[in-house]
């Protein structure tokens, strides 16, 4: 099922340079960790205001990116490492990175939701680009903001909307802006909160320590040092070729099976339990991908697999489009709101889960090409 | 762009038997006169109570049927028939049909709604078929009701709900199907109402009463005896094809473009401007499959076009989502109703414009389909 085809993780592939070993595994380690460093460092030089600066936001995101690929490779290659270290870094990393996520989280949420408003009244103003890039974008942190497929004779979708900006649209779909804007920006303004707390806290400091430590000395096992990663590398994407494995493909990738807005009425399923499973191969396909990226080392780097990236960026987007319908839902339960404002709530609602059975037919497509371009 | 293959319409291709002339004409217009009369005694003997008893339903969309042939071919040989004689019994024929189609129409966008609205509240109860099938569908009396595109390992999506069965709503969705119940179910007694004055007016009796000589007295003009049918119904095969030709089908076949929901929530657009050339391809996609029956005389009556069936069918889906979902915008607007009655509303408006957009997809591929099968 898995692509073969040009695999630095396929032990049997052609591999120009030295087998990867736990060698090999230290430096990758050493390399995320160095750039962990630096962007905190850049952090702390670039103050902290609400959304920071842009050199702020752009440090939060470096800063999740390595923690995220250290916290991978502590899991793909667990065996190679010491494990109790293994055991109390791994919850650290992934508080770090969660908490530095949610505000931009919540920025990137309430844009979507707004250009929804602005597409579904048939606005035909194209709004500005935001002011400032948020802080630790999620999706962007990943892999660049997936790009809606353009139908090349329909209208635009993708342009963002900023609050200020609702001018054009109807009474109903105004008010649900303005209920949005209000419930997410307070949620964004705790979470900017939250995270610079959490970057002032001794936790954090105790995790900054040790990751200063990993960038000089890699606590690897006795026998890591001559071990092929490959194979470990090979079980990662075993477990994404499973997980995808047990997905509903074949409705994903019959368009229009309204298989997502199953539920959409049902009070007890926001989020969709439906989800979960997508969402799950969405963080074992970024396993994959960590792993294949220690395996190939600093040369292997540069080289991206475009149909991993589609497949992933595919995922991102169900998982945003997920997360604003059920924020949408949330608003819809605000109390004393006015029928017009709940009614575009509904269709705003109905067209993210729209997205969401969007995003698993353009995953389908990314993955049956890839499965089609193996060997 | 359109089919020439195997094309009783196309005067190069060999047909069996003599070319059709005006002759060929008469006998088909006596044929559907003969079959309107006898629609209309079976109506009379099997009474005609609200929705009908299965006789008078079935005699109601014969009736229909038969007028729209004649209607039909009224317009596309006008040239070879007594002009005076077809602009006094166009518009009559159209007000007969329109006037038998609109209870049905209510009946089965009630359904629809009320089906939509238990998928959505993810209802795993299997509603029973409605009662009785209701008097004069409008979509049953063309083709079999379009069957939606069934994903093989998606929950159930076509059963019908009827409005006793809303028992495992939420709280919203059972106030909206209560609502659209109530409206639909008065528009349908109306149309009932409506339905009978017209059958019982004496201006129907005039429109039978020339029905009744049509049915041994064909108005050809002098030459039509003689005059090959093929070009005129090559004519209707042309206008449709244009029509086609000028539909966003790049759009339509770019499954998710999110086309049909822009204008979603702008209030000035209930019906949606965007369906109207689709409802017109429609119609004459109907005038082209009339005039080809025409054209192939008793023995190709029998034989089927399946792939302008499922276009046709795509289209007849186009129009009753559109409908529907006009009426779930319409509803939200009944004053003083609950949020939750409006949310559900919204979501259900948001779901049938969707299915507007899978109907346009689906016509793309059977269109396709036609033009990648043609010579």
């Amino acid at each position: 099922m898995a692509q073969q085809h040009l695999d630095p993780t396929d032990p049997r592939s052609r591999h120009d340079g030295p087998v990867p070993t736990g060698d090999a595994l230290a430096g990758y380690l050493r390399a995320q960790a160095t750039e962990f460093l630096r962007a905190l460092r850049l952090h702390r030089e670039t103050g902290s205001g609400p959304n920071g600066s842009g050199g702020s936001a752009e440090a939060a995101r470096a800063l999740r990116r390595s923690a995220r690929r250290i916290s991978a490779s502590l899991h793909s290659f667990q065996s190679l490492l010491d494990a109790d270290w293994c055991e109390t870094m791994r919850p650290e990393l992934a508080w770090v990175s969660g908490t530095l996520a949610m505000e931009h989280a919540y920025t990137a949420r309430l844009e979507r939701l707004l250009a929804a408003l602005h597409r579904l009244s048939g606005s035909t103003a194209l709004p500005s680009q935001p002011a400032a890039p948020a802080a630790g974008g999620r999706a962007a942190a990943t892999v660049p903001a997936p790009p809606r497929a353009a139908p090349r004779d329909a209208g635009p979708r993708t342009a963002p909307a900023s609050a200020t900006e609702r001018g054009n649209l109807t009474v109903g779909a105004a008010k649900a802006g303005a209920l949005l804007d209000r419930q997410l920006t307070l949620a964004r303004t705790r979470a900017h909160s939250t995270a610079l707390e959490a970057l002032g806290s001794s936790r954090f400091h105790a995790v900054a320590d040790k990751v200063a430590v990993l960038a000089s000395e890699v606590p690897l096992t006795k026998t890591a040092g001559g071990t092929d990663l490959r194979p470990l590398a090979r079980a990662a994407q075993d477990r994404l070729a499973d997980a995808v494995t047990a997905l509903p493909l074949l409705t994903a990738g019959n368009p229009y099976n309204a298989a997502a807005l199953v539920h959409g009425l049902s009070p007890d399923t926001v989020p969709h339990p439906q989800d979960a499973p997508w969402h799950q191969v969405r963080l074992l396909l970024r396993l994959h991908r960590y792993a294949r990226e220690a395996v190939s080392g600093p040369k292997g780097n540069a080289v991206v697999d475009l149909r991993l990236l589609s497949a992933g960026q595919a995922l991102n987007r169900h998982r945003d489009a997920s997360e604003a319908a059920a924020a949408a839902a949330q608003a819809a339960r605000t109390p004393r709101i006015a029928p017009a404002t709940a009614y575009a709530l509904g269709v705003l609602h109905a067209d993210q889960r729209h997205e969401v059975e969007a995003a698993r037919f353009a995953f389908q497509q990314a993955w049956q090409k890839e499965t089609v371009g193996a060997s």
